[in-house]
């Protein structure tokens, strides 16, 4: 099971949609109150606009040229905004404005005098933080922004970021106005490197003003990226038969992906004056509210298409990249709202129960009847399915249920004496050492983990095999495990956040998010059961390095594909029983499942991959047999085609010093 | 100055001989007392052995043959060593022998049975650290070491050290064996990135039988890494005339190299048995180790040739590596003793006697005695030169010392009484704010840090130049600052050690010794002084954002130069007076001086670097008017030419909130 735990979840962000009127502000009829009003009129959330006017940056420029004739420097807190200088001078609805700086502003190019772009810049953000604005807009990185200018305005970044004490989110936008993407990412990732762990710098993604080939491949390598904002300009929709504004069927794909991880998309109206505003003849600008508002009700949730969406909607909002430890299910005992929780998976034990039965139809035994034991059967799901599965084969069976958790036993009794009375006998005991009445011919058990192996099934039906008849069905009879080399910045971040070093050592089980697969998972081992008959069975049982693993596997990158590795998203596939898998290999998902989100296991230092390197990532299933703990460690090293400079990973875990699993 | 506080040295590690006597050690005349009393006659200071006999090898081996057969696994801990396998079986001197594991042991490579492998590692140095041995040879890395057995290999180097408590030192052979040192490099960094910081993890470095061309390239390639050992065969040694032992001129000079950077020497002897050692002739193996230590003898101390190698010594002798936080001069007064150090630099203030003489007799004034003003006189030693250069010159001057450290003051008292008399007037203030009774010809200040201007030279000149006559001479004149990168595991570990992020965005003053500069020091800046006049002397002095500075450079890296940039090192060159020059830049470094080591501004990631890259260093020295406070930030960013996988570091010290220089 995933163990999701009973904490208070976080809440999940709505995506808004907001307005920025491409108008000149310095024309005196606009002020603030009419630009809300207007932009709430129209059903947006919320508006950007600029903070001050040309007439900031002019007047600056010229106490400069004073100054420096006598031979003052400006950087002395000698000048302050005048009021007629800003557009923004009140304190607007919390969250209605999002404030954006001159566009006079150069730090991204070499300027005649960066000192002066800088105090105006620290100016603006001042008064913006002032006012408690939520939001700030910078400026933008774009096609034009130099490389060697990115450090000075990093530092300039991060000299307002430390020194400002409010919760204000500094919005960095960046144009996606290039063919190759891959340009204006490489300009983010120096510039967010520079600035270092900074959880309030997000990104605003600007597509371009009319579409371009390959969007989906320069939208995909935003995916891991700290996104808050997407600005759409008016000019990419295109009218529908109605005359509504409508975005291309291509768009239509990129909008689902960033949906995905966005919260906030703005649209840029046209350059006229606000009251003039329509679109396509008739249609007013909420025509593009609405349609955002539209397309985002029809996104699918992540990870795989479910068959129930409520059900998924009341199970999983608010877990996205949500980190959590993963379940002790042997050392602890699980609650019941745990358990009653995964039960109401519609498809796991619909495909337990399709195991079973063709279990039961292959061994066609009339009038001896099958033994069927479900070992671990928590308040009874898979019980229930062994009987219904007997019913359909219309085969008769003897089933025995184990259930170790004393609080579930007692669900167990109840159920026994109110549903099922003689048809189950039950059992009170841990299956390692329980001694069952007679062996049996199928034995079912639900121990996997998202990673498969992580819950120590394969320890637990290693001690539980002796009740298994020579030649008798384990269902899940094997499970293989899945790993590929994700980029996520908020999972990372999430962990950095703890300060703690030990906290990259730890697989977590998510629901991803702002995560970006950087490639195809890639099977790392297989458990397969039961063991091959061996006389030792009893000594064996003493010792599980067996069950110790070391896999090697070498991830390539396509052409488009460059990124910080932020560690690796782990999956399982099982076969319960011939063809019935059971899976969440992002490529098989089985459809509707959600009992498993991915296991994520971090790399405390990212690693950059380019289409040209390798990625070798080793990972060991441990044990150590005087301790009674079964742990992960894992490396990644990416192999360059020339010797160039590279950056790889500890192995992180070592001896299972921050994370194990306790037998 | 160079900032020594008076805090307890480490104390320095002696460099020792060691004998390794390739012999058969499976003869059983040999036994372990024999071979340290024969090694100790001979003058070494430690031995070599082996922990045990192949035969251990061989019946652990068996044992597994036949748990196999029974299905028990080995990992179980069911095998010990019998006594008879054992070489080292008795704890002996401390420090006399240190264990070499077996050379069966063949993690490096494909085995065809590695848990059998490491339990033999495991079992021989649980053996070796319950003899508390102080350190062990590990298997050792070679040109026919695979990488791609190496994180395997790392993995359980990781898991001994981590379950060991002891403090015994793992030492990685590594061979130079290969023409291209840079692959055996690259597997041994590969190696201990896996491991991730482990202090007793050392490297002893293998010579080949033979010379081969290129040994000063390949042994400078390990100048930065922990070395521990060197291994030097017997082979390589030459009879001289006398017909005793010596080593080639290369080699020699590679010894020079090395004996600055490990600790430990080991002559490995041919392989015969021991009592029948001879070399050339009649020479007894102690003929090495006492050439050894007549080289190690003549080896010069670091950073320069010393003109006093006495002075030196009593001096620095227990700095090298020894990280020391920078001074704060201004805010801070000097302790006697530290002046006293300082006053017995042999060069600089005969550098200083020079610049005032060349400068009087510049000026020429046979009647008008030029007026002198130290500023910042401690206690005298500028005062003493400046007297003796009018002496020399037979030129009359008007003497002025000012000083801000009351306890100093008291000496500069003491001195007027007894030596001084009427040719000095004494004051007590700061420079900054003193008004002289009149104004000086020369104005002689010793300001300057290990960069230049970190110890705010810069903002103390400004304040004091009023007392300067418009035209008059400042000593020194100008200053510049240099940085080059270099690569220190040891100066890095050390700030790791302190497990908190900010130690790494402190500059340090160090005696550099495990270190390598990896390109030539660049210029970053040059302030120079007086100011240029100006009628806003007073209102500029509010102000020092004039002497905020902003540097980048580009290094790049010569074809043999590969290595981990784990930070870069600052030095300056001041002119004091026309031709003569102050420097602690490498290559023109002041004869004799050492008043300052260089300055270590520290990376918190190390960067790899490779010949095709480049690396932008960029470095800002910055004020903030209102807290009184000047610092530095820096970062590194390698250029790859192809757009390659890098790792860049972070702006270090942002906003000076690790580090910064109070005014």
């Amino acid at each position: 099971m995933a163990g999701i735990e009973n904490q208070p979840r976080p809440s999940i962000e709505v995506p808004k949609v907001g307005l920025y009127s491409q108008i000149d502000y310095s024309e005196k009829k606009v002020d603030l109150t009419s630009l809300v009003t207007e932009s709430s009129l129209s059903a947006f959330d919320f508006s950007l606009a600029p903070i001050s006017f040309p007439s900031a940056f002019e007047k600056l420029r010229e106490k400069q040229t004073q100054s420096q004739t006598r031979g003052i420097s400006l950087q002395t807190p000698i000048w302050t905004f005048e009021l007629e200088d800003l557009f923004i001078t009140i304190s607007t609805p919390s969250g209605s404005v999002v404030g954006v700086t001159s566009s006079s502003i150069k730090l991204d190019k070499e300027a005649s005098d960066v000192q002066l772009h800088t105090l105006l810049l620290q100016k603006e953000i001042e008064w913006a933080s002032h006012l408690g604005l939520k939001g700030v807009f910078l400026p933008p990185i774009t096609h034009e922004s130099k490389e060697e200018c990115l450090p000075n305005y990093a530092r300039v970044i991060n000299q307002i970021i430390s020194s400002n004490q409010s919760h204000m989110q500094y919005i960095l936008p960046i144009h996606l106005d290039e063919d190759v993407s891959i340009f204006a990412w490489k300009k983010w990732n120096l510039f967010r490197n520079l600035v270092g762990h900074q959880t309030l710098l997000k990104i605003a993604l600007v597509l371009s003003e009319s579409h371009r080939p390959g969007i989906k491949a320069r939208v995909a390598q935003w995916l891991g990226e700290p996104l808050s904002h997407v600005l759409l300009p008016a000019s990419r929709f295109i009218p529908n038969r109605k005359g509504y504004p409508v975005l291309s069927r291509v768009d239509q794909e990129a909008f689902r992906s960033l949906y995905m991880v966005a919260p906030h998309f703005v649209i840029l109206a046209p350059q006229k004056p606000l009251p003039q505003h329509t679109c396509n003849g008739d249609a007013s600008l909420s025509a593009y509210s609405d349609y955002i508002r539209h397309l985002a009700s029809n996104v699918d949730p992540p990870t795989c298409a479910f068959e129930s969406q409520k059900t998924f909607d009341s199970f999983a909002k608010g877990y996205s990249d949500y980190l959590q430890a993963p379940l002790q299910p042997l050392m602890d005992h699980l609650e019941s709202a745990t358990y009653e929780v995964f039960e109401k998976d519609p498809v796991k034990y619909q495909l337990y129960e399709q195991a079973v039965y063709k279990a039961l139809v292959d061994l066609n035994r009339a009038h001896d009847p099958v033994v069927i034991i479900v070992a671990g059967a928590g308040r009874g799901p898979l019980v229930d399915r062994c009987l219904k599965a007997a019913e359909t084969a219309e085969l008769p069976i003897k089933l025995y249920a184990v259930e170790k958790n004393p609080n579930a036993f007692v669900t167990l009794q109840r159920r026994k004496a109110q549903d099922w009375h003689d048809k189950v006998t039950i059992f009170f005991s841990d299956m390692r050492s329980w001694v069952a009445p007679e062996k049996a011919d199928i034995l079912v058990t639900e121990l996997l983990g998202s990673f498969g192996d992580n819950e120590l099934s394969p320890e637990c039906l290693d001690g539980a095999q002796k009740v298994l008849k020579d030649g008798g069905i384990s269902i899940p009879c094997d499970y293989s495990s899945y790993l590929a080399p994700m980029s996520s910045v908020r999972l990372h971040e999430s962990i950095a956040a703890y300060n703690e070093p030990s906290k990259f050592e730890i697989p977590y089980v998510v629901m991803f998010q702002q995560v970006r697969l950087l490639a195809d998972p890639a099977k790392t081992w297989t458990f397969t059961h039961p063991l091959p008959a061996s006389g030792d069975l009893v000594d064996a049982s003493i010792d599980n390095s067996r069950n110790d693993r070391y896999s090697v596997n070498r991830f390539k990158f396509t052409p488009d594909t460059e990124g910080l590795v932020h560690g690796l998203a782990g999956y399982f596939e099982a076969t319960l029983y011939k063809d019935v898998v059971m899976s969440i290999h992002p490529t098989n998902h089985s459809p509707g499942m959600f009992s498993w989100f991915p296991l994520f296991f971090p790399l405390s230092s990212p690693i950059h991959v380019t289409p040209g390197t390798q990625l070798e990532v080793h990972i060991w299933r441990c044990s150590a047999p005087s301790s009674k703990k079964v742990w992960y460690e894992w490396c990644a090293i990416p192999k360059a085609p020339l010797q160039t400079c590279t950056s790889q990973s500890v192995i992180h875990n070592p001896n299972g010093r921050s994370y194990w699993i306790g037998l």
